[in-house]
């Protein structure tokens, strides 16, 4: 049994990794902001990552044979610009060295698609016939917004760490997401509220293409790099395009309020690529895994999520 | 008058920097290992900057608006891999953090030529037909040394957050280097001491093409870097080739013991590539800096100041 130290545990990938982990056979220790609801099997830990001197002896305290290190600064519309990026670099770098020292034996950590040079990726796209895709060892890594930066800078010193320290080391690269539970202001979470609630939504025109994978596929995917002796950067995503404009049509229609959507009411931010998708050859060869959860599927799942929570809200405050 | 905050004070290149930063009528202050000698117009502060407490409390009472970063851990021979590089792009982070945090204007950074994707420039020099250059706008970056990812990575987040946090921000990527009172083991100093003392010098082939510039210039480049008003990173070197085997055999000759040269009686290591020259366009267009010291003029002075220093230890030692 080896011994498995989560990070960010009560995040909304962290909060479906550890599921996983315990499937796996692992002894899981955690770490986050709240303990885990219904998971006793899980060994709790209280610790402020962002102290140092807290993350030393954690790590002296667990001696986890493995990490996977989710802990980041998340708040939706912020975080692409906070300086808590640049703490959570500090932060992630403190906690490698940390386990190491303890003996730890492989880590991975959460990365993006960010961390790619998106302008790069548009030159491509005009340039071909066919959608660019985001490839590990050959796309550019040149990450323009802050956010990229820091996830990019601690996955390369930790990489190039870890390889000086005899420990193995892989990133997984997320894209974009939804599930349940997620922060409300984020995209499917928002859009599913808003028609939910009768509203009129605003979106941008959609013309956008996007890789969205489901929350528990892209937590699935984080055991199965955990488990695989793949290392480097792994794309974590369903190598699949979706437009923005069909996955706002299809929530609209699930949640039964095609005519309340508003496309291109918001105009498109500036530096946003055309394309953002994955090429995930080595998360299926390398790692050996397949996303399950088909995107009509999963957005179904999530819509109800939130009519259920809503209704009950709603239910509350009669 | 702009205050600024001088940090590796007492190191190669940062014991250089203090007089010219007095020269362009800056209020300097430094943070080094120890303080400078007949520097009296330097105020000196006792501060380890791997503590971040330590690097807050300096920041709040010196409250600079200008920032020379050179401190980093620079041990010849272990600087390419030491974890020592990790906590140092952590504590320069921190650092970065704490100037914009107290009102800082301005800062520079050192990087260095190993921030360059070494494999990149040499498919270029088999490709063309004149010497490859690194540019700080076009060649990849793709460092393959801990060293050389920590540097890049400390400089791209520290120039990613100085955009949001509205700071100017540049990084001066050095390149070889050499001087009156380098570390004893760096390659100028070390072929000057063995020479001197009339022992076989064994050296590489030599036929490994370098950029090397007098840490008098290096220094001055950076004084020019901070007072102009150039951003993102900028190559501090002499843009002239010089073969590693041109260079020794220029030290043999100062020294007066061609004879004694061994060339090809170390192999090279594994991923030296065979040229690394700077692009030096932007330090002369935007920074408007051009080196003074000619590498023979450089070589003598430093080969003298060895002889001095040897012939005093061997009267010492009488």
């Amino acid at each position: 049994v080896s011994r498995v130290l989560v990070t960010g545990a009560s995040g909304f990938i962290g909060s479906c990794v550890l599921p996983g982990c315990l499937k796996s056979g692992h002894e899981v220790h955690a770490v986050g902001r709240e303990p885990p609801q219904g998971q006793s099997e899980v060994r709790w830990h209280r610790a402020d990552l962002l102290d140092p001197t807290a993350t030393v002896a954690l790590m002296e305290s667990v001696r986890p044979d493995l990490l996977v290190h989710l802990a980041w600064y998340a708040e939706h519309g912020s975080f692409w610009t906070s300086p808590e990026n640049v703490r959570w670099v500090e932060s992630s770098l403190a906690l490698i060295r940390a386990f190491a020292l303890a003996g730890g034996r492989r880590a991975v950590m959460a990365g993006t698609c960010a961390e790619y040079d998106w302008t790069a990726i548009g030159e491509e796209g005009r340039a071909g016939k066919t959608l660019p895709r985001c490839r590990e060892l050959s796309t550019p890594l040149n990450p323009q917004t802050l956010y990229g930066a820091a996830k990019y800078a601690a996955n390369l010193v930790a990489q190039r760490f870890a390889q000086s320290a005899g420990v193995e080391f892989a990133c997984g690269r997320v894209f974009f997401l939804y599930g349940l539970d997620e922060q409300a202001g984020r995209l499917v979470a928002a859009v599913a509220r808003s028609l939910l609630a009768g509203e009129p939504t605003p979106t941008t025109d959609g013309t956008q293409v996007r890789d969205f994978l489901n929350v528990q596929d892209v937590a699935d995917g984080f055991v199965a790099l955990l488990d695989s002796e793949a290392q480097g950067s792994v794309n974590i995503a369903s190598g699949q395009p979706v437009t923005v404009g069909t996955l706002v049509e299809t929530i609209a229609r699930l949640a039964g309020h095609p005519e309340l959507l508003r496309r291109g009411a918001i105009p498109r931010g500036a530096g946003d690529p055309d394309v953002l998708l994955a090429d995930v050859t080595r998360l299926g060869k390398e790692v050996g895994f397949t996303p399950r959860i088909e995107l009509e599927d999963g957005l179904a799942a999530t819509v109800d999520w939130w009519r259920e929570r809503l209704g009950s809200a709603a239910r509350d405050s009669i």
